[in-house]
């Protein structure tokens, strides 16, 4: 079940202008990713989810004019917290708090967490974060297979050019992961017909017995 | 489907030590990871599996004596390469031309990566291949809850003993994230009972019209 629909997605490289991914897709995708696992369950990055075709232009001249970000109907555009902070890891635990119950190991995992976490560099956090988005790609990728929806992640653009178009720096966010949503156009997608290629699993998984 | 099997699945904190995963769902397992999407493809780290009791106890050595590497049956190892090299990309487009046949774009694509990858430096690359790995973290947690089997995905391990355990410096890799899989024990895990946690959608969400 799971691998075929692992085998049926590919990150599609024409996608159909005409078509609309529906919204109930949409947010069955945006669901999967809420539930996607995070380090300490923190979720420390936000998703933004782009319609406007104007903005998907513009998206699109960021990411060296790629075209699916304007054929596809929907971005989600995957933006990690720039920096761990005391205020966004108590607003975490306070909501734990609230749905679980106060307890004192939740705060004293947590303020571990602070005492490791806040004093390191920004940049080793970012990329602690930006790690976790990952994760979560993962999972809306499957998420939008089994909606029989297409998407093409992408890490070829300039973070620094999306961060601007969307006005992320100003909300303590940096873009890491842009990934269209939309159909395959298969009579002129390249891709569409060729093998899915994998290392093989013997230069790719080592048993210890 | 999707949503029931993330929901199911938890970061487990206390496996059945009388329990086995099945090997056809280890390969299952395996499978979607070898699925997962990454960055052009390269499939940039290797799984080590690991079975053997003793090497277990000295991974939960090296991960704050975290029991479930030991009341498990499998822990996965998820190893990043440590740098790109030309040797390990060719071997990638050298089995994509066995596979799809050799052809000029291919060619220009990989050798544009390499004019992009090799001359950065080996932390800049290494964080990117752990990235990918995180991709496959993601699907595998995923696969794992599809096989009902439990998993508990770790970041919380010194990655040089670990490397230093399975010998993967040598080979030109480090460990990243450490995943052992078994079954829950429900009647002593504090974790299994609580309310899935997330952050409200619309802190985590934006949309653009």
């Amino acid at each position: 079940m799971l691998k075929e629909k692992l085998n049926w997605r590919y990150a599609t490289k024409k996608m159909d202008p005409s078509k609309t991914v529906p919204d109930e897709k949409i947010d069955a995708i945006l669901e999967a990713i809420s539930l996607a696992p995070t380090s300490s369950g923190l979720q420390p990055f936000e998703v933004i989810v782009v319609k406007n075709p104007e903005t998907r232009a513009k998206l699109s001249e960021a990411a060296m004019g790629q075209q699916q970000l304007i054929e596809g109907s929907h971005v989600l555009v995957f933006a990690a917290w720039d920096n761990y902070s005391e205020e966004r890891i108590d607003a975490v635990v306070a909501q734990m708090a609230e749905e679980r119950g106060a307890n004192e190991m939740l705060d004293a995992y947590y303020t571990r967490l602070k005492a490791l976490y806040l004093p390191r560099d920004e940049q080793v956090n970012f990329e602690h974060s930006a790690r976790q988005a990952y994760i979560a790609l993962g999972i809306a990728l499957t998420a939008a297979a089994f909606e029989e929806v297409d998407a093409t992640p992408m890490e070829g653009f300039d973070p620094a050019a999306v961060d601007e178009i969307l006005g992320l720096r100003a909300r303590g966010l940096r873009s890491v992961l842009v990934v269209p949503l939309g159909y395959r156009q298969e009579d002129s997608d390249w891709l569409v017909n060729l093998k899915k290629v994998r290392r093989p699993r013997d230069h790719f998984v080592t048993e210890v017995a």
